[in-house]
């Protein structure tokens, strides 16, 4: 995707990486994302009981473009640490799953990277987009201390919450956020395979995704808090959100209105907002964009069908910058759901993590 | 549509109308809703003077079900109060052409029910949604001693105001706004024919509506204003809009952050909804729903697609009233924006007139 | 839906009816058929185990409209001829589920109008669209003797074939069929609900759909060939099908290449066609359209979104009949699919039978 | 695309190209496809004399991607010979332009690369798919001589044509057509910009395309015939279109039942599409695709939203052989309509005149 990263100490051979929760949709972008990774090599598949002993191809129906060939003739693993060898662990678990699973690779000492909801609000596990907040990773330490485990777990955030996050972290750090109004249209592709039945959905909105509302609301203060030596203190600002599915494939749009700790003008956020390139740690990896945020001065941009795919579906992308009249500004967001919004987002966690050497010791 | 209104004096022929722009979508959808129409008979289509002296079969690239017969060999006539005789005028004109047009009309003694923005802002000419603000109707006194007119004008709002509207003037009037954030996901009737591009929206959500959001955050306050005796003198709540594209084909969907002027609760809301019906002047008449308002308790609704025709497009749909973390209550609500938010605003609102006996004198 | 038909002797009680497989998409569309119907009233809803004993709203998620009230509360049984009174019987039921239970209704005296394709092609159960071919009901009695029932099954085609056979049925009777080219275009809700995801269809098509084309290929003859006496045989022209399914909610759009035992010209299949109005048998009944053919003259239609409901779903659309280079004739036909296509035909089906007389025995 | 060409002599500074009726849809995929191609350099934009003058960033609403830099300040100039300094022109002319620019560009010695219909049935026209019928590039001497153009034009077929024709070509090479049946399913992307309104095709289906039929009918036999040394004369079988357009964005999905001259299966056909590499002059060029067709064996593909992008939409995918009841095989084919089925199309052909050293004359 980009540029090498000269200062990692990447191992003569690939890392090895397994991807708990392989066969779904989340497991798939993993999958593919990992196809080709300059630093992982995907050595192992984990799925339910169900699937282990099958081969990848026959366990998981492949919903986009080419299976890779060598990860098509892998046989599925359970999900277990004793089936599972790979230090670094990628979770597309779902939220019955991911509870009793991830803990238990963690206790393992495993380095699990998880899109499960099941941790994120944990005051000791890091819920991280690196560009904004590669400073929770602090954390760690504290999360193994008090829970005796030898790996741990690192979370990323809910695929909504990230699209509105992707602005609004430069601009709490240059101004202090007070409240954010979030309105959402969402992608298809985020309710997983087959997800939403075209019948409710060719023509339609649904202005209802279950339980999703109240993540956005939490998870975002968490992701822009800051760490106290002890614990992860979520922001103080406080946001409402609303959450609706649209006939899009992938991309979900966020409609922000942002009010500031103080007399914010539209022209303030365009000029943090193109300058902003985010935390040092997280550029130059294999999966960082060369723009993390684009903003788009056309009247009617971002659009999910035509921008979702800039920068490899990494980059986030910003328009309609503008006064509020209630609160300081209003704009669009949007970011790739299954990308920056999920398997992505882990990867680059683990690229992270990676750079500052913890797979080393 | 409903039941008979006894007390209307009308009379034994049914009045003779006009339509000016007849030809474009919302001049078909008037056509539409006037074929069968019990007080109203379509005497005149007038269009510009390029469709001028051809039948409306010819003008009219006829859009949607079947075009009424007698309506088809009509000819088509220029929009000019010495070619309509019409004394009642249902103006479907453009902005550019409404100007000049409209005034022109309403010196000439004509009723001029529009859709078009013009006048809509003007203190001496009412905004109306009938079952909300009937009661500003009574500034056409002031609007014709002012300008001179021996008719008025009457208009309707915007169709995505009239899908906030809907909800908020019932609850304005009881518990009193005072900030309200709405984000709306518009179909693609709104932009009339051939309007938007396929390739525009398929797959795709367009974050922007030209001059939408200016038109709902003031025509809002003044629907649910007051008139003061010589003006209509808007409410002094703020709104703030986001307004979108969908790949949807008749209704507008609006998620709407309410703030009151006091402390007021989810089922506050839903019991004055429930109990709502409208002003009475309303009730009755040819294009009144069976129910204004409909509350619908599934955590997913309304939606477009399945809502969007009850009442024959005349029921606003409400849904998701529930708790805002930063206000009062969150709530989507839904209207047809060609019937409701268009064609059938203006048909009403002349019939209110109507039964006023204004067409009698 | 149409006029009365005043020469049934109905019973002062309408008839009680039960639906099998009453909780699916078909079922569902039964049930919604049968909620105002003059002659038959849903007396029973019959479905597997796992929903036998909970009311019909727990146990059907409703998709369309609303539920009927009565409906609602009725107690699910199961398809069971011991748990069913009703001699009047319409099967929803899957393929899996019907090739057992339909025979022990048929056995144990009821009159099951079947969607199920298990018994379809059998020589002696009539495949019936009684505008077509109302005559083969008379293999009844050869039915009921041959397989010692003290009842019958009387079955419908599929839907995409229903589509076809529509104009088909009056050309082959006034010029004979040779040969058939149909390409379908069918639409979402033909695969029930939940049916085709979302992320399969979205601005896509699918050229497939799984043992489609062999049901066109072998029902059209069967439908349109005669009873010999003895058996249903079947007529000798030939059907190459091509199914597709595209992202529209109601309706199978068909394309035919029509090649005739002797020369025939678009002109003289428009003459046919226009004068056609179908057995005599099949007018005026509740679920009667009043044209069952419509020619739209327009070179683009029919239209599935735009004339799907034409004649409440039960009228077809013939467009586009122009010369065919290599054959006599091509023609557009789309009918409506869970109406024309399923639901509807059945109980089209039963109001026959039910005129006959059939029912008072 | 692809790999190197060693033998073209290609000049040092890349050849100069000029595109006509640039700033349309098909327009923009030339400007698009010529962005960064290494043997043409887009040296001049042409359009009508409205937006002659103006920077091709003013003159053309730049549809999808990022409009390229170089390209956006260059002054469109008329499509006319005398302000036209390039020797090799790509049409994308509509044809209402192209009858009178394209041979006064031909008279005036330049190579016209066309994609508009108007010269592409003459006798002395090739109409080229060059891994098909390169061959008939041949006939331009002839062309030249009857006409007496210092120049030449080469067209390309229709998009629908083109679909069809990249299974059929080897097809009809290896045994010999008699007769096609085509159904197609078209993007709304073939009908350019805005092109077909949103309105008519959101969950639609057009069974209608004007004047599309006809050229399918025609084309294919003559992008099948052979050179005779004199003129293309068109190859025997016959061809039966029906054409229908639907709610996707790119790719051109067509149904074909095909009868051969003798008794072929469906395997002899997959062995002659899986061996095929088309002609060895269109290989490696800057524009060939890796694979020219791919089978795909999945019962389901080819689907244009997943396949569309293959070989970067220059690479037909081909599906579903299987036997037909009344010919010999039925199958499906997918083509990108704007690359392999327009500008593609016309960029391959110039590379292979190139290849052929016409350019270094």
């Amino acid at each position: 995707m980009s540029a090498p990263y000269p200062d990692v100490a990447v191992p003569r051979e690939r890392w090895p990486v397994a991807v708990l929760g392989a066969t779904g949709a989340v497991g798939q972008t993993f999958v593919r994302l990992l196809a080709r990774h300059p630093w992982f090599r995907l050595a192992e598949v984990a799925a339910s009981e169900r699937s282990a002993g099958q081969t990848y191809r026959e366990a998981a129906r492949w919903l986009e473009g080419t299976l890779p060939a060598d990860v098509a003739s892998l046989r599925v693993v359970p999900c277990d640490p004793s089936a599972v060898r790979s230090r670094i662990v990628f979770s597309a678990l779902d939220a019955a799953a991911a509870g009793e699973i991830e803990p238990a690779f963690a206790a393992a000492g495993r380095f699990v990277f998880s899109n499960a909801k099941n941790y994120r609000m944990e005051p000791d596990v890091p819920l991280v987009i690196p560009e904004i907040n590669a400073a929770h990773l602090d954390v760690l330490p504290v999360q193994r201390a008090r829970r005796g485990w030898a790996g741990c777990i690192i979370t990323n955030a809910n695929c909504a919450a990230i699209s509105a996050a992707m602005p609004l972290g430069p601009l709490h750090q240059a101004f202090g956020l007070e409240r954010v109004f979030v309105t959402t249209m969402q992608a298809v592709s985020g309710a997983g395979y087959p997800g939403v039945a075209s019948l409710d959905i060719l023509g339609n909105v649904i202005p209802y995704i279950g339980d999703e509302e109240p993540k956005i609301e939490r998870e975002l203060p968490k992701m822009l808090g800051r760490f106290t030596g002890d614990r992860i203190e979520p922001a103080a600002f406080g946001v409402s959100a609303s959450a609706n599915r649209v006939a899009v494939e992938h991309g979900h749009t966020v409609n922000l209105s942002i009010g500031f700790e103080r007399r914010v003008t539209a022209e303030d956020c365009i000029a943090v907002l193109e300058a902003w390139q985010g935390d040092a740690c997280a550029r130059g990896l294999p999966s960082s964009p060369e723009r993390v945020l684009v903003l788009d001065p056309r009247p009617d941009r971002p659009q999910p069908r035509r921008d979702v795919d800039t920068g490899h579906g990494m980059t986030s992308i910003v328009g309609r910058i503008r006064p509020d009249p209630l609160l300081d500004v209003k704009l669009v967001a949007l970011s790739h759901n299954t990308i920056r919004g999920a398997a992505g987002a882990s990867l680059l966690n683990a690229e992270v993590v990676a750079a500052r050497g913890a797979f080393m010791q």
